[in-house]
């Protein structure tokens, strides 16, 4: 592990543009949502009625794309913090994110049941439920393991890169289930004008470019070898890293 | 770089398991899509009917999902041979895909002109031709920095890890952009029964999963640091190994 000092400063120059980029972007989408929502579609309520559905929306971009980025950068962000407390941050980030995203998942089952109309039909559902299972279970899991002190440390270390994995998969199909929504809302609201590129439709598409950005843009902090959150000595001896505790040698797979 | 070899033995058990995985589930995808269309929609033609329409989504999901998947998978594959060959492999399958989506975005193109119908105003275009533009510039890219004989081997390994890097978030985006057709093609097609479970919806949305799956396993398989490709002694001196080069030292990034 001779090189990773080096490798920790090396390209951290750019690193705090990139994350001033994904907090722009990340905003962008969610003023975005909540504009889109209140302005074409009437505001917000909780009475069964369209404007309940907008909560939707604005939860689910709000939770399950803006927290949940967050919640995976604290690492690369916070890299000279102790470990302990960015756990603890990263954990109550996605607590955050889940509870946001329920009243998301709550408030459009509502609107269906006031208004009759069926659940769980479309794609954009059987992607959304999908991601919201796993991304409890991964929660679950990764308190278990991670912030439980009775875990073993060879567990731990089993668990992180599959913990690491499975978070970015679900960051990507939580932004494809948006893409999706945003689609869906789009015919549903403006299925006769939507090919004379009105104002809304123009807006919903670059909703989702701005994601997919965001999406990309997180995804390269996380995965960029230079912006890697250097070891710190002092942790090592009660680090979960994988390879430093199972091959002894390389640098860490994950934060 | 003592642990490589161990490293990429280690855990090989499973390998071969999700490499057939991943072919029976981009066979699946494809074989679903050339059914539906030609089950449901009346079967293929070039003729600007609605069965060249049906030539779209068979060669995108053909294009830019399975060869795309199995071209960045050669690397993991074919472990044991030269690298030069399996760059090569990787180069044409690449073409192949390419090739193969330029032949379904012309067929999308041509029943629009022939129908009056508008282009380029929908969220899954959008998202599709921004994929497309990105892959063929990754394309040239690739061609110009690792197969073109002149190129600095400083400049192949800056590079490298970015082309990885895009590779993966490219494959991401063209099946994020096939659930966005999959969802646009049942709301044309079923709108109005899509919400009661219709066979079609439900072949839609299956189709859509599958897709979701593919990728994660993909994903899985070329990031997963026991399944790396280990490295060639007698092709170290010449290889693009962005850390070997740079750093002398550390696992190697990427294929």
């Amino acid at each position: 592990m001779e090189d990773s000092p080096q490798r920790a400063v090396r390209g951290l120059g750019s690193f705090p543009w990139y994350v001033g980029g994904t907090q722009v972007l990340g905003l962008a989408c969610v003023v975005i949502t909540g504009v889109w929502m209140g302005s074409y579609h009437g505001g917000y309520a909780w009475d069964g009625s369209g404007q309940e559905f907008n909560v939707h929306p604005l939860c689910m971009v709000l939770g399950l794309v803006f927290l949940y980025g967050d919640a995976i950068l604290v690492y690369r962000v916070f890299r000279n913090e102790s470990k302990r407390n960015v756990k603890i941050l990263h954990a109550v980030l996605h607590l955050l994110a889940l509870i946001i995203s329920i009243v998301g998942i709550v408030a459009v089952f509502d609107f269906h049941n006031h208004n009759k109309i069926p659940n769980m039909y479309s794609l954009h559902s059987w992607c959304g439920m999908l991601t919201f299972v796993l991304f409890c279970v991964q929660w679950l899991m990764g308190l278990g393991f991670f912030l439980f002190p009775g875990t073993l440390m060879a567990l731990r270390s089993w668990y992180l890169p599959l913990h690491v994995f499975f978070g970015l998969a679900m960051l990507a199909m939580s932004l494809a289930t948006c893409l999706l929504g945003i689609s869906e809302k789009l015919f549903f609201s403006i299925q006769h004008t939507y090919s004379q590129f009105v104002p809304e439709g123009i807006l919903g598409n670059m909703l989702g470019l701005l994601l997919v950005a965001f999406g990309i843009l997180v995804g390269y902090l996380v995965t960029w070898e230079d912006f890697r959150r250097p070891p710190h000595p002092e942790e090592e001896a009660l680090s979960v890293h994988f390879k430093t505790l199972t091959e002894g040698g390389g640098s860490p797979t994950s934060p």
